[in-house]
């Protein structure tokens, strides 16, 4: 039969910290280990995860068993503390606190001084003779069971104080009576009678239970839900409740409450920090009524208590070999520990306190490397907004934060004015309903790019992240008319130079200009890095388009391009007049012709790019998007364009027509286009070639052997097609040259097929690169346009709990890779396996990535530190037995 | 090493028929039984269909050892035949021929008479003191050389002959005498050197090796590509190559060359079928110069000839217990078999020989439902134009053969249009550029319906069959001006009103009305399809979205409804606007007002087919286009749908818009759809449930317990919230209603994802029905709507060999398909499992339906007696351990 209650001091099933937190969660595992290494920790028991998860299968019900289980934990718990719940002579009380395995400040619910009630709190005020504590707990009792377990609004019990204040003329709680409590009591319970139909419950057990069940419940709020979904913890893990006996620190001037780190969580600087108050309870430190002290004021007030604590915090630290985040409650001058934790840092202070474990020989290299949370380091290579500014300042809008980075500039609507206005010195922050490929020279001039449609990976998103600009989407709140050029947001109507301020990180919008910082990549970092890259087994690449984003990535660390997407270089202004030229032909002739245009833009664009990347490898995809999407789509652009092409309008327009498709997703495009016109693939495997050639003799000190990557590929013949042009292609012109090149020919795994028959394309494939993305959307049978529509509510109703195209989809996604990379191994044991879909960029996707053996991952610039210290961990995480 | 060669008479590695034909092809394979049981053939060797594959993979080269070994062959076959190749005292001639494993009619290239030259035709006349017959093999030859060989157009010589009969004042090829054959041998010689640059060849072995590359060739030529395409023939089973001794038609009034059939193809009576001519070779039969006699004068003209021929047939009929296909030549009264084959037959005669055939006790039953096509059978089941009518007319048009039958009347260019002539008793034909579900009402109405976009899978295309309507689909060479009401086709115009006729078994359209026959199902069909039922494991369902439909299907076999699209019932004219009033609310109650309404059509609904399908099981699907499908998109239409919803022009616009998806196919659909409105679902569960109640009570002679069936599920939490709803709706009801009712709830499998995922899905699945359309379109990453646009250049370079919409994808989707099965049973084992898609009437994709271990199959209702006989022929091929 399942245990499902275990007192902090009876041994456990389990002793590894992780696996008891699993047990456990994090504040009940850590109950027990302080409680194990014999730290003053008031006696308690903790409900388990399991009773939880178990509560929900039941239907939101306590079954008997569970019940009948925490029933027989009382009396034990009575025994150790020598107190009786419920028994005013010498009560018991205790507290009720929630506490899962992954830590969600805030975000569920505490009950304290349960146990009390109309005779408990006399018989308390007898046996303390401290009266005025009494009733204190008792009416903060009411005040939070009312408030979290019967869902009154707290505000009420506010208004009643407040009001109590004015009648008594006082200004802090501290300086209400016994007898003014006693009042303020009666008051409570009159306005919990009003409310619920019924007096406020007596009966000690129920009052437990109530609140048990309250805590259960809590874990399916709707803030810890989208706590859930920001942090990616599952839903089914539930949470522990934790019954401990009350401490307390509102006994008057010897007691007292507060929290603390070992190590400053803003700098990592190595001193105790955090605040206390004098004759308080938890909730008081928090609530910010009165103003809490600074930790090490302790010193003076209570000089061995403050020796005490501080010897704690060092054991817990060297425990933990981690900084760790304690609450404490002093008892008439005595310390207990009410709870430790990691404590969370900023990414400039989790660097220095790993280092600094380090050189302190606390932890080794390989601890160190774990102490970091990889999705921190986004924001150490971003600029970000001052935080005092920040924390006074309003915003106007919020969107997704789809690209990191703080960004202030004057509101533009089109692309051509980011440019115009950029070049007049100007800093910008592009305002689109949603940005297309056309936007690209706009986006590039902007501080900043905000969209009122579009997810995490639209092509505002996409782009953005790419180029290292700060970028919020799908901000709907906003409404924009492009044409007068202003948008409103509530009754603000911001016009075109308006000045507006991005929050990248958070996908906060604000009015007016706010003062930013740079960001400064630490000693720390290089430091901490160089560990990480000695450890990871997956290499790690960019997915960069231009020579400025390859050389921006290889200071990141990239050490290749995993994906360079020729298309984005198509729509330069003379460029996207000829790749149209190219589709409006209508014979191979004229096609031909006009590719011969675009071939010199191709080969400069590879000649950049390879003498960025200094002789890494380097991953070329051929033409991907459907053609339509080099077409304008504005009638008003129509007439010109047709002349510019010396074609009607009549003809323009059905060359629109005819390239109109239901669902472009899965239209004409990636390799179809290259079975159906060679000719555009023979054009940009000579570039390829040409350029690598020409890199090659122009600097002989680079080996510059590039990836040709074939796109969409959904069966062997389809890839022996295509591959057969361009080796036809690049032979003939390496022969011509008379130089020896090598090259590979490989594809992307991004259609369902692919996976399914991957030892067949593996025969003629040289590599695969997964393109995660695609494969989501076609693996999921939903287009990531159209998603945005019901994925909320999928949220919601808790169907998915992440976002599957920031964060791969393992069970399933994932399984076509893995047994795509099965298949594909067993047709060609050294094939190079790599995934260049947002996912390269995610720290849990990297893990999976490692764990089923590709080769590298690839994701854009400012992600490669991520994706760096990703992969080590999952190295770390493997040689533990954790993966 | 592999053996490329093989004498009719030598013992070949193999001896069943069937993998005789594989290595031998068709011809070869009959050639050498012929010989073996001693029927007079003469003599030869077949290069085997591997040496054709080899010449391919060669990169078409006849590489050194098939040369050597084919050159080997040459001495054998002169030493039996006692003849020497190039000799020409004493002259071997031989003919070559193609022959595939499968029969192709005409597609492949044959040479007669190689061998001969400028002295060989000397010698031969000569030998024979028949110098018009050595002659006249000559000039043939040269014909045939030239033309197969060398791509010298077959007119150029027709003419010199046409010229040469007018200058001689003659009328039939026999007519020429020796001296003249001389002269346009000299002509023919001239022509040749003119084209070629040089002589014609005189070496015999460089006349035979170009005649075998040829042949090779052949097997790659357009019409044989779109033979295979249309008969699903894979272009890597190549073809063999023939070389046999010629015996001559053409030796004078004792000699002559015919083709039989053992029955008569087109009825099926026993009676020897067929035609011959005195005097000629192979293809005068064929090429209609001179009328052919009945194959039953010979009697009179060379009774003992005769005689032995109609010995002959019975042997070979008796050998290969089926309808043969004979050619044959009479050299000096002397008769000599050059092919048999099973014969093509009208699906009627099938029938009658498959019957007939038993009845004689030459097969069993299981024997005979082998030899029925079942693609054939769907023609039974249709109309079809007189034959005689048929081949007098001269198409107009030409579009895809969509759903057959016979069908003539007036076009209209609008459903409104069709629905209102219809109702004055004209017949209509429905002519639209696509149609779409609002166009449901209209295409009932139609005798046919031909349309200028879209693939056999289009809107169109499956709702015909459905229906059993006729329908051309993709008619690109007519275009239609709807507003004006014309279509026009090359130079004709037909506007509203004209007659035109359509044979939706060959997709021609044709001006005018031609007279039809009814189709009559007769009994030997009923007998043949009694027996196949027995065999037969997989169940046959169909799809059906009306009575009507139902009761059909039920008539052609149907044991049960696999499919009922809910939504098809959505378009009359009251339900639309209820359904569009859904789609307007703005909030819940609203909707669930609409809902109301709709409600009684649905009960109606559902009522009318539990009880057409009289307590066989009846699978329905909740509702799964996006709601736009239901909305207007003409502009002229939205003010009065406006007006009639009691909404602004403005707010339906908006409401447009917002539902407007980038791709639609993977948009706000199917589950999705009851994830974000679960009132529909409830809605369709109560008319669902309460139908079958009302069914129940009304006829207690049936047991209706529906099957509901959730569509696009792609996660099991997805499938758990959707199923919730049913179940907690139907108990509801039927706790009030008082009865016990049991209903399953199970899922359509159409995303990739939810293959992958099956064990999991199957835990709350209660059955599984594959959506294979949508399952092809996901898995392969292409929307049937777009993929007619490369579909095309990937036939033409062999990259796909067929319509994965129209046959399954085995390799692919089929393993999917594989997965899921493996995958569901692991999870239940006793879970349903059919299919839904279009596949479900394709015979290789029943077989493999069958192969992976489904339970039924369910198609539209004329494909029913098809997926019949395909089911049962899987389980003898199973027998014969052939699957």
């Amino acid at each position: 039969m399942k245990k499902f209650v275990y007192l902090f001091s009876e041994e456990k099933p389990v002793t590894a910290s992780d696996l008891l937190k699993n047990l456990l969660g994090g504040k009940g595992a850590g109950l027990s280990e302080m409680t194990g290494i014999g730290l003053p920790v008031p006696p308690g028991f903790t409900i388990t995860t399991e009773a939880c998860t178990q509560y929900y299968t039941d239907g939101k019900v306590i079954n008997e068993e569970i019940r009948t289980e925490i029933l027989d934990y009382i009396p034990k718990l009575e025994q150790i503390t020598n107190k009786q719940f419920g028994n005013p002579e010498n009560p018991l009380l205790v507290s009720v606190r929630s506490g899962a395995r992954a830590s969600m400040p805030g975000m569920m619910d505490t009950v304290l001084n349960t146990g009390i009630n109309d005779l408990v709190v006399e018989g308390l005020a007898k046996l303390t003779e401290n009266p005025r504590f009494a009733y204190d707990s008792y009416r903060r009792f009411i005040q939070m069971f009312s408030d979290v377990v019967m869902g009154i609004p707290k505000s009420t019990f506010e208004e009643i104080i407040e009001k109590m204040k004015k009648e008594k003329g006082i200004e802090l709680d501290t300086e209400f009576t016994a007898e003014d409590l006693k009042d303020m009591i009666q008051r409570f319970k009159t306005l919990y009678q009003g409310s619920m139909g019924k007096p406020f419950p007596q009966d000690p057990i129920e009052q437990l239970f109530a609140t048990i069940e309250a805590v259960f419940k809590s874990w399916d709020n709707e803030r810890a839900n989208t706590y859930r979904r920001m942090y990616g913890i599952p839903y089914d893990w539930g949470t522990a409740v934790n019954v401990q006996a009350m401490v307390f620190g509102n006994m008057g001037d010897t007691s007292g409450t507060g929290v603390a780190f070992t190590r400053n969580p803003s700098t990592g600087e190595r001193k105790l920090y955090g605040e206390f108050l004098i004759n308080a309870q938890g909730e008081d430190v928090v609530a910010g009524i009165r103003t809490p002290e600074d930790i090490n004021k302790l010193k003076d007030i209570m000089p061995e208590v403050y020796e005490q604590f501080v010897e704690t915090a060092g054991i817990l630290e060297a425990h933990y070999k981690n900084m760790q985040d304690m609450e404490f409650t002093i008892e008439n001058a005595k310390l207990y520990m009410l709870q430790t934790r990691d404590g969370k840092r900023t990414a400039a202070a989790a660097l220095k306190i790993a280092c600094d474990l380090v050189d302190e020989g606390v932890i080794t290299e390989e601890d160190a490397v774990m102490l970091v949370d990889p999705a921190q380091l986004d924001s150490l290579l971003h600029p970000q907004f001052d935080a005092v500014a920040l924390a006074k300042a309003t915003p106007i809008a919020k969107g997704l934060a789809a690209s990191p980075g703080a960004a202030c500039g004057q509101v533009v609507f089109t692309a051509a004015d980011a440019v115009a206005m950029a070049k007049s010195g100007k800093k910008v922050i592009l305002v689109r309903l949603e940005t297309s490929p056309e936007d690209i020279a706009g986006m590039e001039s902007s501080e900043g790019i905000l969209t009122a449609r579009g997810g995490m990976t639209s092509h505002a998103a996409v782009v953005a992240r790419g180029m290292g600009t700060c970028c919020v989407a799908g901000c709907g709140e906003i409404s924009i008319n492009e044409k007068e050029k202003f948008f409103k947001v509530g009754n603000l109507i911001l016009k075109e130079g308006a000045y507006i301020s991005l929050d990248g990180s958070t996908g906060k919008v604000y009015h007016g200009t706010l003062p930013t910082v740079e960001a400064t990549a630490s000693e720390y970092f290089e430091r901490f890095m160089s560990w990480a890259d000695s450890i990871r087994r997956l290499k790690v690449r960019t997915n960069a388009d231009t020579p400025h984003d390859a050389e921006q990535a290889v200071r990141f660390g990239a050490e290749g391009i995993g994906l360079t997407r020729t298309e984005h270089m198509f729509f330069g202004e003379d460029r996207i007049k000829a790749i149209r030229k190219m589709i409006v032909s209508k014979t191979e002739e004229q096609r031909r012709k006009a590719l011969s245009e675009l071939l010199p833009y191709q080969l400069d664009d590879f000649i950049g790019i390879f003498k960025a990347m200094q002789g890494r490898p380097v991953t070329i995809r051929l033409l991907d998007p459907p053609l339509h999407e080099f077409l304008p789509t504005d009638e008003k652009d129509l007439a010109e364009i047709a002349t510019s092409l010396d074609i009607t309008l009549t003809e323009l327009s059905q060359v629109i027509n005819s390239l109109h498709e239901f669902n472009p997703m899965m239209g004409h495009r990636g390799c179809r286009l290259s079975v159906s016109f060679p000719e555009i693939t023979e054009m940009q495997t000579t570039a390829i070639i040409q350029a690598a050639i020409a890199v090659n003799q122009e600097c002989p000190e680079y080996t510059i052997a590039p990836e040709i990557m074939i796109p969409l590929i959904g069966e062997l013949k389809e890839f022996k097609f295509v591959k057969a042009t361009v080796i036809e292609t690049a032979n003939r012109l390496i022969k011509v040259a008379g130089v020896t090149l090598d090259y590979m020919v490989g594809t992307m795994i991004e259609i369902p097929r692919a996976c399914v028959v991957s030892d067949e394309i593996a025969r003629e494939a040289e590599f695969f690169s997964y393109g995660t993305n695609d494969l989501t959307q076609m693996g999921f049978g939903f287009s990531r346009d159209d998603a945005g529509k019901f994925l909320d509510d999928y949220y919601k109703n808790k169907i998915y709990e992440f976002d599957p195209f920031a964060k791969l989809d393992q069970a399933g996604i994932g399984k076509l890779v893995e047994m795509s990379v099965r298949l594909g191994k067993s047709a060609r044991p050294d094939i190079k396996l790599g995934i260049c879909g947002e996912h390269g960029g995610d720290p849990s996707s990297v893990e999976f990535f490692h764990k089923v053996g590709l080769d590298y991952v690839s994701c854009s610039p400012f992600r490669v530190p991520i994706a760096r210290l990703a992969a080590a961990q999952a190295v770390i995480k493997e040689r533990k037995g954790q993966l």
